[in-house]
Formats: C-alpha cells, sequence, structure tokens
C-alpha cells in the first residue's frame, strides 16, 4: 500500500510500504477515505522536532472499516469510522475522567505500540486500529459534502472545543482568542457553540478573519503583541476576556493570551508549548488560570458528531485546500509557507 | 490609639499612633476586637520583603463600627463586622466577577489610599475603612467563642476556599493538601465542605495533622517531595488527585503539587509565589491546569458565613495561640518559630 512517509526535513514522500495486518484480536483495519495535515506535522517536518530515521506520518483520518479482530464487538466490516488522532482503549481510570490522550494503554498513529508492533499513520491508505473498540466512532456512510466536516472530528475541532473546555467558556461570557490556524479558526467556532457571548478573534490575515467571522467571531483584532492584548482589554468591559483561547503555542502567543485576560480570567492553550515560560507571581497578583494539553478528542466525538451531521456547525471549511494523496508533499510545503490554513487529503 | 508597627526585620513593636479620622462620606471607623497574624506577615517580618520605613500591619480583624460617613448606607454604629483582608467598592466591574481583589477602587490595609491618605493596619485599635459599604460584612454580635470562628472570615477560611475554588473541587472528587499551616488546613476544611469525597492532607507535624484529619482529612502523608507525590498518586486509584490545593508559594511546593495530580487534574495556589517556575510543556503532556490568586475573601463570607454561625464549621480551630494585643511580638515570634500554627490577638 501507499503512505506518506517524511524521510529528512523538508522530503516528504508517498512510499509503498507493507500494508497492515491484524495483530490482535482487538485490532480493526481502516481503509482510508480523507486525511489530512496537522500544524504539528509541520514540527517535524520544518526539523525543529529532531528525525532520526524515516518516520510515518498522520494522525487524523477517517475511513471504512476493512477488517476486524475476533474481539472487536462494536464495529464491522464497511462502517463508517471517525479516528481520534491517538487511540485508547476508553475504559481505564483516565479515560473514564475524559483523559482519553493519557489512557493507560493508548498511543500515537504511526509509532511502533507498547509490545513493539508497527502502527500506521493515518496519511496512508490503510490503517492498523489497535483497541478499536474503544477508539473509533461509527458513524453513517455520509455524503462526500459531509467527510470534511467528519474528518475534523479527528483532532482539529475537538482541539479548539478543548481550548474552551480548558478555559471554561460559559453561556454569555466573553473569549478572546489567539492564533489564526485551523486550531484558532475552531476554537472560534467550539466557543460560539458553547454560547460564549463576545468573541474577539487576533488575526491578520483577510481570509482567516473572514473565516472568523463567519464561525461566530465578532469583533477581529489585527495587531499582535502587548497593543494588540490592549485592543482586546478595551473592547471587553475595558478589563479584558473571561476566557482566551491560546492556540499557536510560543512564548510570545502565551504572553499575549496573559495580558488579554481580565483578572480571575482563564486561558486555554492547546498550540503544543515550545520555549513557553510564563509569570507564576503575575498570574497570583491577577488571579489568573492556566490550563492546557493534548485534546482527548475521542472524549468530545460524541458531543460534536450530532451538531456536525445537523450542519448546526460546518468545521471542515478550515480546509481550503483538497489534494489526492499522491500530492501530500505539495499539502506540506502550501501549510508551510501559509498558503493554506489546512489541506485535506483525498484517497 | 496603639496600633503594631514593624520598624525593622524582626523588630515589631505596639506603638502609640495618631487615631484615625474619617476622610470620605464612604468611611467607617472600626474598633477591634479581634485580630490575627496571617503567614504573609512573616515575609516582611523576615525581612524578605524590603523595609524602607516603620510600617503598619495585620490585615484581619473584626470589630464593631464605631463611627460611620455620611454617606454610609448599610452600616450603623454598633454594628459586629467583618473585614475582608482588603477594601473593596463590591459594585465594580471586577467585583460583580467575584475578585474584589482586583478592585478598580480597593487597596490592602496599612498603606495608603490612592488619595495618598493614611488608612490603618488591622493589627492596631482602630481602623480607617474605606468603602465602608462595599467592604463590611455585619452579622449579629457574637458571643465570645463565636469571634475566633468570624475573624478566621478575613483571609484564612476564604484563602483556604479560594484554593478550592480554584481548583475545581466537586463533590466526591479526590483532594490532595501541600502545606499544613493554617491556609493549607483551612484548605482542607474548604475541600471537606464543598464535598470532596477523599481528601490526602500532606504534614510532618503530629498536631498539624490531627487538626487536619479534625477538618476531614481521610488520610496524612508526611513524606515530602517527589515520594511524597509518589504515595499521594498511589492512594488515589493509582493515578493522582484530581484537584490539588496549594498553600506554601515555593518551587519545592509547587512541583510536588504538580507531581500529586493526576492527568486532566488541576491546582489551586494561595500562597504568595517566591521564585516558583513551571514545565509548561510537561504540565501540557499531561493536561493539568494551575490557577493561582489573592483570594477574593469578600466574594466568599456571605456564602461562608452561615456554616460558621451554625457551627457546620469550625475553622477558628487554626487559633492554637491567643494573645493580647500588646504580646503582638510574642505571637510573631511563635509563627516565625512554627511554634503557633495561627496566633489570635485579643483587644
Amino acid at each position: 500500500m501507499r503512505a506518506t512517509v517524511l524521510h529528512a526535513p523538508h522530503d516528504i514522500r508517498l512510499d509503498d510500504v507493507a500494508a497492515p495486518q491484524l495483530h490482535d484480536d482487538g485490532d480493526a483495519i481502516v481503509r482510508v477515505v480523507a486525511a489530512c495535515v496537522c500544524g504539528s506535522d509541520l514540527w517535524p517536518y520544518r526539523g525543529i522536532n529532531e528525525i532520526s530515521e524515516p518516520m510515518r506520518i498522520g494522525h487524523e483520518f477517517v475511513g471504512v472499516v476493512e477488517q476486524v479482530g475476533a474481539g472487536v464487538s462494536s464495529l464491522n466490516e464497511g462502517d463508517f469510522v471517525i479516528a481520534p488522532f491517538m487511540y485508547s482503549d476508553n475504559t481505564c481510570k483516565l479515560c473514564e475522567r475524559g483523559i482519553h490522550t493519557s489512557c493507560v494503554s493508548g498511543g500515537f498513529w504511526g509509532v511502533d505500540d507498547r509490545q513493539g508492533r508497527p502502527v500506521d499513520g493515518g496519511q496512508g491508505e490503510l490503517v492498523r486500529v489497535p483497541l478499536a473498540d474503544g477508539t473509533l466512532v461509527s458513524t453513517a456512510q455520509p455524503d462526500e459534502a459531509m467527510v470534511p466536516h467528519l474528518l475534523t472530528l479527528s483532532d482539529v475541532f475537538p482541539t479548539g472545543h478543548h481550548a474552551a473546555m480548558l478555559a471554561g467558556v460559559q453561556p454569555g461570557s466573553t473569549v478572546a482568542v489567539v492564533g489564526d490556524g485551523a486550531v484558532g479558526l475552531s476554537a472560534v467556532l467550539a466557543a460560539k457553540r458553547l454560547g460564549a457571548g463576545r468573541i474577539v478573534a487576533m488575526s491578520r490575515h483577510d481570509d482567516r478573519q473572514q473565516l472568523a467571522r463567519e464561525f461566530g467571531a465578532d469583533e477581529i483584532v489585527a495587531t499582535r503583541g502587548k497593543e494588540g492584548a490592549a485592543e482586546v482589554r478595551e473592547m471587553l468591559d475595558g478589563i479584558g476576556a473571561d476566557h482566551v483561547l491560546e492556540c499557536v503555542g510560543t512564548e510570545q502567543s502565551m504572553a499575549q493570551a496573559m495580558q488579554c485576560a481580565r483578572p480571575g480570567g482563564r486561558i486555554g492553550f492547546v498550540g503544543v508549548p515550545h520555549g513557553v515560560e510564563v509569570d507564576v507571581r503575575g498570574m497570583f497578583y491577577r488571579n489568573l488560570g492556566i490550563a492546557g494539553g493534548v485534546a482527548p478528542a475521542r472524549a468530545y466525538i460524541e458531543e460534536l458528531l450530532p451538531d456536525v451531521l445537523s450542519g448546526a456547525v460546518s468545521p471542515g471549511r478550515v480546509f481550503d485546500q483538497t489534494l489526492p494523496l499522491d500530492r501530500v508533499a505539495d499539502g506540506y510545503r502550501a501549510m508551510d509557507e501559509r498558503t493554506a490554513i489546512k489541506s485535506l487529503l483525498t484517497l
């Protein structure tokens, strides 16, 4: 089968690789229908995360169950399924508490499992899914137009939703969103869905500002840094946002997020932190809270799915580029050069 | 009148000072009935916070209204009142959101107000209270045995409660408390009052362990640091606490608190941070959240007061030393040397 392999920084290829096999009774093999490129895939692509050997990549996909192990009880061949961006058993003490990304048996796509057996990346034709009953969420076969929206449930929409949950967005509350990538835009949509009273999106790009408005932003602030944060505070009762959703992961973006928050405000951060430090004493005097993490997409899919299927939300609009899988390298390049917000790969 | 003045590190005296006067229509003068020494008073006492000139001190007191300005509408001479540890208008946008410690008009006891006029410290005979309608909470004249419990509503009990609120303690959830000072013990009591299912108190001192148990701790861990945190995790489902209440404020105590938390856990911190740094990336991979701050005691007094008056909680048990005001220096010494948990001063 064909699967995406990152060989070296900026050297990404669709290679012929061994087709996956069932290893455990709980495994399933899924034929991928659509996958996509994540902002976090760009860290190794850019060489910021070291690549010691060619690596399989991709962690967002939807597809059709092709084969199931003898122990799989909730899935059948032919089921259309959504794969969250990590696999998990959905039964352990941490999954029970909704932290599926810390599942005691779980793991990442594209990395060997705990028994040292290969698990495929999501940007390929077939994927072995460990813990299939716990991991996959099935839904009726969608029409083609619905596929991108369902695909966002793998990662980007639940990640935006996680930012809003971490920050505690409430009906009527005020929200500022730092970051206008696909996650930041999804965070705007998630905050709106949760009933936020006023949403300020921080963005300098016309196309992203436009989508932020369509997703529910009431105001756009194009200025960055301290000055941008001052504009946000001025817009929000002169005191700042009740909740700030930090969707970038840099020192600057976190500082900006803190400056946007009102005293007593809460910051949810979902961008993988790179070199971020926080002023704990400054937090103390302003009664701030920060909470961040790898979004437990699996915990949220069942809650978000009905609103996606009904069309109440259209999170798939973050995809502004669609390519066949054999042009995966173009998808990475476009996201690296920020000419695309997010690239969808069809199979 | 007589009031406590800190002249230099470890040089604290009861001096004769000018009696306060009404400066604003909204002022009241309160005759102090009981005051106390706070762990945070020890920072300047020990010289860790610099003392450039003799300073008035004390921020926890209850007393009787002696005089009110023409604009005071909710208080009368003779009312028994509880003073939260900062004054505030109780009407601004930040007070409305329950962050009275960030009140746009508020301030600290013992420091000149925004107009440069003196505000007395709480460890003295009389105190000018700015914004008296917003600041003071009156209650029926208590009997003598109730006074210590009411006095804790100035600071220490609401501060413990704040730690629990910041960490989001829920009925049935698991809680670890780092710090066995008066605030840590109050946090145990607050977590119990909020319905925590299991509470682990970390303490190495017999008397404090005993009070922690009486306040609601189910388990005591006497070991500190990584090893102590490992014991806590083992006790709590092998994964750690849903909520950790950090009541010290040092680098070590914060690290210990983080290590006690389960993935997805929340840490509330109410000890003034001194040199605390947090591992933001580590937080991200474990989905942790931290929130801290100066407790808005004023926001909580009305909620906590009925349970204090009914005897449902007895927070005044943190006072294990009672002295007349003229022995205030002995109270500081006892708390500095940790021979007292908390010293109450009677007038």
